[in-house]
């Protein structure tokens, strides 16, 4: 057994606890957190991003989902950890798990800052009328971890209006009215992007997530944000005070939220609020649980917000298409670079993170790079490292997804570029592909429809062929924020719970259909999406997707005979565009290239 | 004020009602109720089959659907009652309204008999905590219905094992094993089609639909079946004596539900279960609210069935396609019948219905056969009558949606005639429904995936021009039963609360897109489709649709600029199998037809 795992069993007998569960959140339910916060990581040595870990007195289990069964057999490889397997048949949940294997009179331990109150509920319903304690306020993974980093402190900064579009105030005074509504005197957020949208504010606190550590409180006249001391610039500080906003420091919230005066409910977020903090509000005053008002606000961008993201989107598109081109070039050279060193994922990584630094503007990465060659690319989030990576030949497919923070977009793009002879499967997977991403982004819809109704668009013409993508279709993108953003997604099934949001106007999604061959290859073609609006009529309101990346799809990969003329209609079409909205940016060969590249096909 | 309304306002004053509810439905949950349950039609005047009444003391007010506004604006007329437009802007529900006009004091009247648990258990909910009371024991709408049919006592009979497949005691013996998973001990049935189904029985109670009036009652030692004695054949007692059946007289399942000596909890649907047998279970015994167990297991047709439904659709489909020919013979002829008379609405219909009528082991149509031409067919359950039909031309479009009731299926299926001329736009839309239709039928699908998933297959032709049908794409298909069976169904909108399920191998769904143009014309292409497992490979369970309806889609409608290459594939498929299947029982003239009718096109 590993011996933090053996550590964590000793600390556990110490405190008399049966079983303790780490999960991979912070206390904000955070998807990506910064490495204070990596405790599962730390004791399981799994690094994917979603996984929770139980600990028993002599035994240990981590549960992942379909994403990472690959990289986490890799990982838990000799740790005495058992794999289990989310989704899988006969795999039980956490809650199921413990429901199953806990006796009356165990203890469940857990740092109750890291686990949503929902969460919590959840594993309760499972335990239902045993004999159990939970032990939630001891962090005992902390205890154990000598080298933990330091809770990071990086400089917050605000939001040009310019880029952000609504002011603190307003978005504040929307929130009241939406909090009266409800009949809601007070309303606490621990959710880190939804806090820099609502005041204007980024952060660094994260790798590639803009966002500080912080909290919110809302009351009818006062509005409190929790930041680290060491986060606050002057130019915050005066920022925050124009705005009415009165500044309090991170750990304070604890004791703010135990001794406040509460009128009236409380409006938070069960699903994101974590156990303790929600625990001391509730003993307060009577709770309101409703997916944040902010998220939802948020995920509906403003004018200003589409403006940004037309023009950061298109800069995003120039650079990814000069790398595609640089790829090619490479590709032709037998797989060298300019300077005769052989391409690999790392280097080919390298350049493509380079040419996005570049953009005036530019503030770093929205994402760690996947840049996967071959049989990796079936790992849909494959991370080349200095120790583990691939060189690249001049055959078979490269694929890149990435995407950059700007202050007025964050981007997310992939494209699979054809390095050379490729296989009569893999050409006709990657036009199916390529079919399903046409025929979702040139979908009209009934305003009303979530993303559930359109998902089978992509899916389609892989179905057909009894292929699937174990994946979502698409998620929505942040505004110089999270990568990863709600409510509004595209999958085809939905865990009971979760929220099916409808698709609105001003939504952002990516359209992101995938083959995935395990020891083989992996496709994917991704482009960001705007929701607008296209026809209103006796019928309804029907809406439709907006490019926003406009980087060329590899002909190379299409093969004409598994494409309709509408689709290949469509493929010309959307070529069309880039190569008239990219072409002015390009060098004189970059456009030869292009002009090639996007030329319409029969 | 219509008379009827009016003399209802006088029984309320009597009984000291302030609000009185009727509704479509009997004492069963139906959607086709009998013509002595059509309390609602009588007090109202209007004749669809969805429709909720409210009289106050001076005013009325009825809930329709969009299928009905058309028809309920033209039948209300007159009668002071105030249309309410279901799913319309600013429309309440019928528990809004009364949530919103209901004062303390006031008393809500209603037939207990007719409204399920789950309707009056919403209603109490919008009522909130108002102090009002209900008057659900007295049928107020029969004490003033003078000329009340009888309640229909048809007889029974045994539907042959040789087509039901799997026996009563091979039902009953799944049944108790599904009530010992739920720890239920006694399980109550009021649903006709579900009884019929268990019992291997049918009936002739309710128009169309081939069942008995009836209720089921199962403990893990008994069987009750509640049947009306006139209904009970010497057959019939004999075969549920033999089967350990203990045969009730209808009525008497009150009493016996009152005085039963419950042991444990009973399971009942109480989406289904009247509101005043509900009660009288409840005050007996612990209950479980599930959807009707039997509805889920009917919906699968076990092999015997799905042999019977290939059997007898394509006895129906070669009906149906002697029906198209003899309609463009008529069309031919200035659109005279081969006797001279002039082609209407009404000998159309008598001649679909006719050739059905010849099919060995008809039973009856399975609904009244729609013949709408011109603009008629804009309404989407149009009815002829004698007092107000159309004459044919040889010019627009004839669209019939019609089935038949057999031993061995319940068939369903609508094709829009091409009868002369028709403008680009009509050709257009025709050729965009084929589209739908033919995307739909052709699809495959994960296991796991409902009705919701793949409705956009059908919708998306007409959603990418601005057109929408106002109705869902399909429904389940009964088994020598209901024409509408559930839980499964193809829409892209579910109401909360409604039951979404997911699509099963052996069930059947109707793929019926269509554009409806009011005042204009009306399109609808309908094929009775049977789920089918395609494949199975690490990927998933690939599911499949089977057309169990073989009959031309009319190439006249057909405008290939419309298609893809792949559609038009698909079409030809299809018409080949048509070809195939068909010619084989047609006459030499209608043979040569047919091959035309269906030849491939490019």
């Amino acid at each position: 057994m590993k011996e933090e795992i053996v550590r964590l069993q000793e600390k556990m007998k110490e405190y008399g606890v049966d079983y303790y569960i780490v999960t991979t959140s912070d206390p904000h339910c955070s998807e990506y957190v910064s490495e204070y916060d990596k405790e599962r990581k730390f004791l399981s040595g799994f690094t994917g991003s979603n996984g929770d870990l139980v600990v028993g007195k002599n035994d240990a289990y981590l549960w992942t989902d379909g994403r990472y069964f690959v990289q986490a057999e890799k990982e838990l490889k000799g740790s005495g950890i058992e794999l289990m397997k989310m989704g899988e048949k006969d795999v039980p949940t956490v809650g199921e798990f413990l429901g199953d294997k806990v006796k009356d009179g165990d203890c469940i331990g857990f740092n109750g800052y890291t686990f949503t109150r929902h969460y919590i509920e959840t594993l309760k319903e499972k335990l239902g009328d045993k004999k159990y304690t939970f032990k939630a306020s001891e962090d005992l993974a902390d205890m154990i971890w000598n080298d933990r980093p330091e809770r990071s402190h990086n400089k917050a900064f605000v939001h040009d209006i310019k880029y952000a579009g609504v002011s603190v105030g307003d978005k504040i005074k929307e929130i009241r009215e939406k909090m009266e509504e409800l009949d809601c005197k007070q309303y606490f957020i621990n959710k880190l992007d939804d806090i820099m949208w609502l005041f204007n504010l980024r952060g660094d606190d994260v790798a590639c997530n803009p966002v500080a550590l912080s909290y919110a409180f809302i009351s009818m006249d006062e509005v409190y944000l929790f930041l680290q001391e060491d986060a606050v610039t002057d130019e915050v500080r005066t920022y925050l005070k124009d705005n009415g906003v009165i500044l309090k420091d991170y750990d304070s919230v604890k004791d703010m939220l135990a001794s406040y005066s509460y009128k009236g409910k409380t409006l938070l977020d069960d699903k994101c609020v974590n156990y303790l903090l929600y625990n001391l509000i509730s003993e307060k005053s009577e709770t309101v649980d409703k997916f944040n008002l902010t998220s939802d606000m948020k995920s509906i961008k403003n004018p200003v917000e589409i403006e940004g993201m037309r023009d950061f989107f298109l800069k995003d598109s120039v650079a990814m298409t000069k790398y595609i081109y640089w790829l090619k070039k490479c590709a032709e050279r037998g797989c060298k670079t300019e300077d005769g060193e052989t391409l690999t994922e790392l280097n080919a990584g390298r350049k493509c993170d380079g040419l996005r630094a570049e953009i005036d503007g530019f503030m770093g990465i929205s994402f760690e790079t996947i840049c996967a060659y071959g049989p990796n690319a079936a790992m849909m989030h494959y991370e080349a490292t200095e120790e583990s990576f691939a060189e690249c030949k001049s055959e078979g497919m490269l694929l890149t997804d990435c995407g950059g923070q700007y202050p007025g977009a964050t981007t997310d793009v992939t494209r699979t570029v054809i390095m050379g002879p490729v296989s009569e499967e893999e050409k006709k997977n990657f036009t199916l592909v390529a079919k399903g991403f046409l025929n979702l982004m040139y979908a009209s819809f009934l305003e009303g429809c979530t993303g559930r109704n359109v998902d089978i668009l992509a899916r389609i013409p892989l179905w057909k062929e009894g292929i699937d993508y174990k994946c979502g279709t698409g998620h929505g993108v942040g505004y110089c924020l999270n990568v990863h953003e709600g409510p509004q997604n595209i999958r085809w099934k939905f865990l009971e719970g979760s929220n099916e949001a409808v698709l609105k106007p001003g939504m952002t999604v990516t359209d992101e259909p995938g083959v995935y061959i395990a020891d083989g290859y992996g496709i994917r073609t991704e482009n960001t999406l705007l929701i607008v609006s296209k026809l209103e009529n006796s019928d309804g309101h029907f809406l439709a997707f907006e490019p926003l990346t406009f980087v060329p799809v590899d002909l190379d990969g299409i093969d004409v005979k598994y494409l309709d003329r509408s689709d290949i209609d469509q493929l010309n079409d959307y070529h069309k565009m880039v190569y008239d909205k990219v072409a002015p940016f390009l060098t004189e060969d970059e456009k030869a290239w292009l002009k090639e590249a996007t030329k319409a096909i029969d």
